[in-house]
């Protein structure tokens, strides 16, 4: 077998699950790409191939046994770093970090391991998952940034690395990656998804979600991590739902609301106009595309957004700031110095902007499926001194609705558009199943010109 | 049928539902109790006589027809002055909103009069649901205070003006003027109940619920109030439970963890050796009584709990105190004062805190049914310039877990002594299984000596 990098989770899954594909096959292949791609990439802190063979061994030999954890036995996943692995270095790529060894799995890491995936090593991030850049590059070009702050695990799975990452939103940390490369990311509701264990960037806004190629990989990893963890404050009882089914099913065509505002007028002329061209395609399929309109504020919530982060950032880097200032990061510094300058009520006041704008939006969105926009303003610049802009990403992350972005084409100068669909709180199946109908449609293929 | 007025909740519903008992002559005989009462205690902010008449003869027709809306048809309840009644002045007992006339009943007014209460009207609270002491009086000793601060809705149910009423805690502000009165306060588990169109004092800690004679009395009323509601952010979706049948079941004697870390040492010698007498009395009756020992910092919350108090306040309070300074009572404005200097990574930490507490306690609380602490340090002080100290209160308050306050005897001054139990979150039918229980066997019947 050919070429077994590009298998996504769902192709791979269906040819373990009828033994016709070895997890350590796919495995050595992964290494064996990791390996040639990483001096032009720099995906990972932490690859232990011989764990990695490892994982796949003992997976193997469960099926051996008869043993079959489901969709994801098998699958190879990349850790961003912020997610506390047992025994395995955990550094938020930060130096105060550089030698920490947690003692236990972050949840979301438990979730995986029991659902069968072989955890094949730690994938870059941000300092701290904030704005400074990382070393990873974009396989679509090595000029321009992967985004942020999942970087690695963004490049990684457009570079067929691994079909599949996890990584974590805050602002815009696992759609922009993902859009900026290529590939699909997915964002579940605030409190879906337990982030025990993951450190943190700011409490209230933090969700945690996978990085895949296809609509269908993302619901089947969040059909894992899915449900409620007493162990984080955040996390909903909620019922779950059955999200491979929402995006495997046969969809009907969505009720998809179109955001002009705002989002026009921050966007590039060729974002603007792609994302029109995108919108006819749906259309013309028979989906029904309105024009969403709403009386809430988009840059007010910017600002309470970037309020909220830079307190939250301040109060869980107190200790480790007030000692070792200069081992932060510029973008990070600034953002806890004018957390440190903020006074409360202000911070109160940026959440009650944020929940006046939940509730506005909600209201407003109730009668389309999704709220459609492009992913980013432009695709990913050619300037590796930034990870690019969150602003089409982070209102959502404040409201904490669940959103996934879709590649939808490529740019003039080579690097991928996408699409970001938007549902309401706990709204992921009817989410997924309107992004895998739009997948169909927009039937992007195209893999970025990486080669071995 | 005299003594109307001592009729529990309980027992008037009983007799309303074989039809021995009209809602109209129940509703005339507390009118009239509260005209004679109205100067010595000073319940009442509006009390309408005609239209709490017209309100029971509604419910008396309906009765008439063959509707019977349940355990809470034709039952007179006052509600604090900070619930919206639509049409009915509410003024938070503020100069500022002295002229208030909500378009919208609050959520859980709505859902009192669905459940057939008839709001007989709006009891006395102190300004905002502060600290600053209100004219009510306490009915067992006219210079004492009422504690605060649902002052009204507690002294008016003590007095026997009416058998249950709305309150809501922040601090304290249900269990201890239901202390000092010698009734029952229950405060439901954070967002069980909704507190929409109910005046905010501080957003994260705001819990509404009601005070009555009785722990099945308390828990007819939560019957009617508990479940989701989407106007409310803070509402759980959490399934509700049948609380009336958790208290008036046949309840095992509960395992009681005793809280003396912090709680002996906060008392005076009267109330801490009452409250041992009355675990002593719990455990010749089977109850299993154990001390119950935590890692938790009761000092460090508490000061976690007035920073949150006092910048929430100050965000609530923002416009109206930029304009109206003086309008504001002496001690909300200083909370307000201290509110608007701090900064909110302070804020943000006192929010850590509350959560490092609330999972350290919930922990150690794992193996007992429900906690127990004297409810107050002292009875009611001799001093109408305060509203007593929340300290006994706001931990739990703090936390968001349910708790309740009985009777459970007299001071040697005449004022009542009351015992707090506490559960875990959402817990309310154990709490009220295990309340109940504990009021059977402390077996308090005394009423306060007001004339008419």
């Amino acid at each position: 077998m050919t070429n077994l990098h590009q298998l996504t989770v769902t192709q791979a899954s269906a040819l373990i699950a009828d033994r016709s594909l070895s997890p350590v096959s796919l495995m050595e292949a992964l290494l064996t790409r990791a390996d040639a791609l990483e001096p032009a990439l720099h995906v990972w802190v932490t690859l232990d191939p011989d764990a990695a063979l490892e994982g796949a061994r003992r997976s193997e030999r469960e099926l051996e046994s008869g043993k079959s954890r489901g969709p994801l036995h098998g699958i190879p996943i990349a850790l961003k770093d912020i997610y506390n692995t047992k025994g395995v270095l955990t550094t938020a790529c930060s130096p105060i970090y550089a030698d920490y060894v947690p003692d236990h799995d972050a949840h979301s890491v438990a979730l995986l391991r029991r659902a069968g995936t072989v955890i094949m090593g730690k994938a870059v991030t941000t300092q701290f998952a904030s704005g400074d850049p990382s070393p990873t590059r974009n396989p679509w070009n090595t000029a321009h940034t992967p985004g942020g702050s999942s970087s690695g695990s963004a490049a990684g799975v457009a570079a067929r690395i691994f079909p599949a990452a996890m990584g974590s939103q805050t602002g815009g940390s696992i759609l922009r990656p993902a859009s900026y490369n290529g590939v699909v990311g997915l964002k579940p509701t605030y409190g879906r998804v337990s982030k025990h264990g993951v450190f943190p960037l700011a409490w209230s806004l933090d969700t945690v979600g996978p990085i895949t190629r296809s609509v269908e990989d993302a619901a089947i990893v969040l059909d894992a991590l899915a449900g409620h963890d007493p162990k984080d404050p955040s996390s909903s009882t909620r019922p779950v739902g059955n999200y491979r089914r929402a995006a495997a099913g046969n969809a009907r065509p969505p009720r998809v609301g179109y955001v002009s505002q705002f989002f026009d007028a921050n966007s590039d002329d060729e974002t603007r106009a792609h994302t029109r061209a995108a919108l006819e395609r749906l259309a013309e399929s028979d989906a029904d595309v309105v024009d969403f309109t709403t009386v809430a504020d988009f840059e007010e919530l910017a600002a309470a957004h970037s309020i909220i982060i830079a307190v939250e950032a301040a109060g869980i880097h107190e200790a480790d700031f007030s000692v070792r200032p200069d081992d932060f990061g510029p973008r990070i510094r600034a953002s806890i110095e004018r957390g440190h300058l903020t006074p409360a009520v202000a911070y109160v006041r940026a959440q009650r902007t944020r929940e006046k704008f939940r509730r506005a939006i909600l209201h407003d969105m109730a009668d389309v499926d999704v709220l459609l926009t492009p992913s980013t303003p432009a695709p990913a610049p050619r300037d590796l001194t930034t990870t690019g802009d969150m602003i089409f990403q982070s209102p959502w992350t404040t409201c904490g609705f669940p959103a996934v972005t879709l590649p939808s084409g490529l740019a003039a100068n080579g690097l991928p558009l996408g699409v970001q669909l938007i549902a309401a709180p706990f709204a992921e199946e009817r989410l997924l199943s309107a992004a895998a109908w739009c997948e169909r449609i927009l039937a992007f293929h195209a893999a970025p010109p990486v080669t071995i």
